[in-house]
């Protein structure tokens, strides 16, 4: 039986979501959790996609394939029983054998908090990226229209990444504005590597009006990383939710 | 120059506010810092009060004697860049040299954050206390109102508090109710070692039906620690305001 959860994690302790030698990464620790629970017998876990060493998740989706005969309500409290507490499975269900979270997966959420106010917050220096300067709101939602719609996205992501086709769509970049904390809202189809973060940085050098908004579509086109901005830090980053079809 | 400050500290790792020998505390932190501001010269920092390891501070208020001539809005800047990040030093201002921070207090909130949901929320893991129970809150609230008023708190702090006069007076116990969120404000004159934490302990057990409202005024009037509820756990606990008189 295959069974699909949905699971956040607290990214701040992990070097990524994807198993690495000597490392904490989220994926090994529910490796483990799961081979514990299967009597020693191996199982795999495959993601929607990975994260990042210090990004966090709300949303991501796994799926692992078990012959353990658990009521789909009662696997997340086998699971966090034994996982640390920096991870939690919040849902899980049976699903057809064919189903793939990762090659299934039709759309994805990803956000990314800033906070502007002067100090930084003790409680959020994990969770907020603390960036103490005047945003031009209206010129970052500028930018943000440009970003929007299907396009060759070199320009965002790192410059070294092996995937052949960097066209992606992004469906939205919706603003979240809460007294000094911003939350950017990315929708698409899919995106690359570090692509969020660029995006992230690009739109605040936007907002200091160190590039202009009407600059997105020739950092587009000239499909060169080093046309954006700079790539903002991880701990900002939470991967939202994956979307299925049904 | 007696310089005032109000201070922010995520409990987390620190083995609570007070120098101790070997252990990492928010005291020794700061102290260390202006000593080292001070060229060697060793400063003493004084607080509202202690607080426990985990336990949270968003306005916790020292003072400390320089001879230093910083303008008091750059003071904040000058310790944060040479602080910890769980640290942050958020207001100064210079005071009259008979100004102290312990003695002068008139009042203290303390707040407590709870999570009734039931799956816990990782990002919250560190900073509120998960208690997965239905709580009647109508309960909660007539036991907070026998609780208001001035009176001996021997049942509500540690057994072996040497403090010789334990009559408090607490002015409010609010009730903040977000989704499954619950915090509790508590307003008053002083609290004794673990008081907040155990009133909160109690008020929990009251929420569970384990006592009822009414018991409370003879748990008061038995000064006995082991009538009251258990000790809730310090990292769902906020020094909040510190409050003196202008």
């Amino acid at each position: 039986m295959r069974v699909k959860c949905i699971v956040s994690y607290d990214g701040t302790h992990f070097s990524g979501y994807q198993v690495q030698p000597n490392k904490r990464t989220v994926q090994s620790e529910i490796e483990a959790v799961l081979t514990k629970l299967h009597k020693g017998q191996s199982v795999k876990v495959h993601a929607s996609g990975r994260t990042d060493a210090n990004v966090h998740a709300l949303g991501q989706v796994i799926h692992f394939d078990t012959t353990l005969t658990i009521p789909p309500e009662k696997w997340p409290y086998a699971l966090n029983s034994l996982l640390p507490i920096d991870i939690v499975i919040l849902e899980a269900e049976y699903v057809a054998d064919h189903f793939h979270s990762r090659f299934n997966a039709r759309k994805k959420e990803y956000r990314y908090k800033i906070s502007t106010q002067k100090l930084p917050n003790v409680f959020k220096r994990d969770y907020t990226y603390h960036f103490p300067y005047a945003l031009d709101i209206e010129s970052i939602k500028k930018a943000c229209h440009h970003l929007c719609g299907t396009h060759d996205f070199t320009s965002f992501c790192v410059a070294k990444t092996e995937v052949e086709d960097k066209v992606r769509t992004i469906y939205s970049i919706d603003l979240i504005e809460e007294g000094t904390d911003l939350t950017f809202c990315f929708t698409g189809n899919g995106f690359l590597y570090n692509m969020v973060r660029i995006l992230t940085g690009t739109l605040l050098e936007v907002g200091q009006g160190k590039k202009t908004p009407d600059q997105i579509p020739f950092i587009l086109e000239g499909k060169d990383r080093s046309l954006s901005g700079k790539t903002a830090p991880g701990h900002g980053l939470y991967l939202w939710k994956v979307y299925y079809d049904n």
